[in-house]
């Protein structure tokens, strides 16, 4: 005889927004455009607790996430989920058929990497970006989804070059740029890192080779921007490419400084 | 002659919300119910950009930390701040005096040390919190503060007690709490802590001699609880004690699995 | 025409032992035993620097990984490499042919998941582990391996069990263990990952229902054991099933404390 | 009656290296030069264990550290311990009446936050350091120390420079500078400091006003390094200042990559 201790009634009689499993490392599968990405992501799924419930059954969170995943990995499934968000939403479908709940997330958190072109030598360089996915099923039954990017930049500070005859100081900036949309809204998140990455003083390259790092540099400090230019950059363009609710963090780790500068904002 | 870089107009006329410095290191004195305490904390301080202009002057934001700060570290002030959240409005009047603006922010993350008896030799036991306190003055000219705490705890599993006669898992939780209130509101970080840690299975201690390591156990044993439980807990103790907006989030580490557990909700 | 700046004499000479490129995310791809595992691993890759020359040509170590790696995701490359040290060494043998130096090493760190069956109920449940692989070309041209396993599991305490009727505290534990061998040895991530494993209290896995979860739980409290107890077990099995110089470290998260014990040793 | 598991035989009689306690923030105070210092640092403080003992008793090595650091913070104490290692010293030397051992190391990590001025308008600026110092007692009852610093700086890539007309890529670098002396060996961590400041393109300041950034970035231009030349700077330096073995390692965080480069070496 098994005691279900989730099933009875709390102490205190208090819902809970968000119960569930989270830091949870798997592996995932997901077929874009006709090509297979496989990925490592962390996962965190949620769902809702009403008052009367002691607790949730966190297995079945497990086994949800689990079997849409290893669709994916086992090798007799021909047609793996064809985006992240997609994958996240199937984890949910699975939730409904094993958990009562009113509302339920998952968050999906991995790295891209994207083959790109050098500036000058036209070679071929693997670029990585760190991605969140969040699907969110609300109380009244309709989808959300929150997309996020993070991407490797740089500044080069307009100010010293103003006062320093073109000398400058440049430094590495992190953007993020996050898309809270309707989970039908068409966003792709190759997208979202296009927008981030020409916002920069320059885009970064894994690979260059001299006549590339050449091509940065002239580019750099033709295009001086401080950490709030990059911030309003990405703002302005996510504007107007996604809809959907826009928050943009940029920091930048300054070079003549020990701390780091920041430029936030959100619609 | 000095070029103003930060006071032209900019390509995109995009106001920012937060704009400012991060992950600034520095040192902190304060002088709370007459005990002096000594910070190493981590400094973001922000303010907003209208849209008409390039950028924000940093080093007036590095300026007012550094002073306000100092006065605290130098040997000739007598009296240093009442706590972090007077530390960090005492910032932004130095900002205010400094650099236009209309809203502004300052967060104060730093440890406190808070000297406990042990439950049965009654031995003094130093113990470490994580807090960060943010002040908040909005457009209309009002302050608000956001004070969240980060308390080391654990939870005893009820539902494997009651499927195994007693026996159950048991692992390290972590329990926050925020709350967001007027900043004139008089809330102690202390009492914030004494919530999260009252509502774990039971308190832990850097030092336990066996006879209060055996109180401990005991106590973990009487008070099975899952993540559910001390998050319902936490959220009713503070919305019982604090007047404020409140989010509580507990996690376990769970010691039969490889991921974590959460119990998330907010007012 | 280019200037060859790190070709020239340096003002300090002085041999430099590790020069190179780190932290770099990319994605890789082998076939173990007839199973294709994607990666996408952080790369660490480095070779030594003679006191008469000012740098290193970084890009020729990034093309090196690259063309490794890529071989791996282009499509038309039908057998991968059969180990991540395989995988380690092709980069080796190609920065041989793009760059002089002495000694070189190349370091892969990523996640490992591998499907275990659970304790009572016989599902699948897919377990993450930690890896890192370095190879390292000595002086004298031959090839060591470094290989490295980070484990979940758990502790039980004897000490308060004996004092406490048997109930006691149990808590999340960190097993780490490195072998350092002859790049020929036949050792496998997997066998070291499972020396580590079985020597917690219990092995944790991923997906536990009920009877697996009291499997777990009565197995943990028949076999209690200190830090100490694990890391011992750890390094005799080791010493007994690989050939190498070997290091063991195991941290335990206590439930009791907010700090955390360590045990460590290594031949 | 209490069991003293920990004094039992264990079942595998393996001596380990390091058993105890790590992860434990704690508060201390020294006095150094005649000025206080509090810290908020991080304590590893671990003993050997011989093959016929299941276990250490972790609570007295608790004991040791808090008593010795609260010697700092209790108000009666006139005098301060005068450096990190003096205070780590100590606590091994309470470790040596509380628990039998041959071997023992301490280990104290904190921040370290120094005034200096700025380089054109004279300015004070509060610049923070990550130290550590370990303290290990040998077997054969000398004591030696380790020193380690870590300070944020720059580099400018000479090779840009040369080839793009005085142009360059410019970032953040961090430098790591570990010397390891018997315990007598007078080498104070502000000196450290300076040997890794020194040694990049320029100094970094929390504080600058334009005619101080004005003179950085001068420096900056006039003084192109390579990650290479940082570390062999650093090495060079400490050899000829600080008798013991050392370890300089230098990373770049690369604005035109989205990787680090590192530079390494040992004597």
């Amino acid at each position: 005889m098994i005691f279900e201790t989730q099933e009875e009634t709390p102490e205190i009689r208090e819902p809970l927004r968000r119960v569930g499993i989270t830091n949870l490392r798997t592996v995932a599968k997901i077929n874009w455009k006709g090509r297979e990405y496989t990925f490592l992501p962390l996962i965190e799924a949620t769902i809702d607790l009403p008052a009367e419930k002691k607790g949730i059954h966190m297995s079945r969170l497990i086994e949800s996430v689990t079997d849409a995943m290893s669709e994916a990995v086992e090798e007799e499934v021909k047609t793996a989920h064809e985006s992240l968000e997609e994958l996240g939403k199937s984890v949910i479908e699975r939730i409904e058929r094993k958990h009562p709940h009113k509302r339920a997330e998952i968050w999906i958190k991995t790295h891209l990497i994207i083959p790109k072109k050098t500036p000058a030598s036209g070679k071929t360089s693997y670029e990585p970006y760190d991605v969140e996915v969040g699907v969110i099923k609300n109380e009244n039954g309709t989808f959300e989804k929150v997309l996020r990017v993070r991407v490797i930049g740089n500044t080069v500070c307009p100010h010293a070059m103003a006062n320093n005859n073109g000398k400058t100081h440049i430094q590495r900036a992190v953007g993020e740029l996050e898309v809270k949309a309707d989970f039908n809204e068409e966003i792709a998140l190759e997208d979202m890192i296009e927008v981030v990455e020409s916002s920069f003083s320059s885009p970064t390259y894994t690979l260059l080779k001299t006549p590339d790092e050449n091509a940065v540099v002239q580019r750099m400090f033709e295009n001086p921007k401080f950490v709030e230019d990059v911030a309003r950059e990405i703002f302005a363009k996510a504007k107007e490419r996604f809809k959907g609710k826009i928050h943009v963090r940029v920091i930048s780790n300054e070079s003549i400084h020990k701390h780091d500068v920041i430029a936030e904002t959100w619609s």
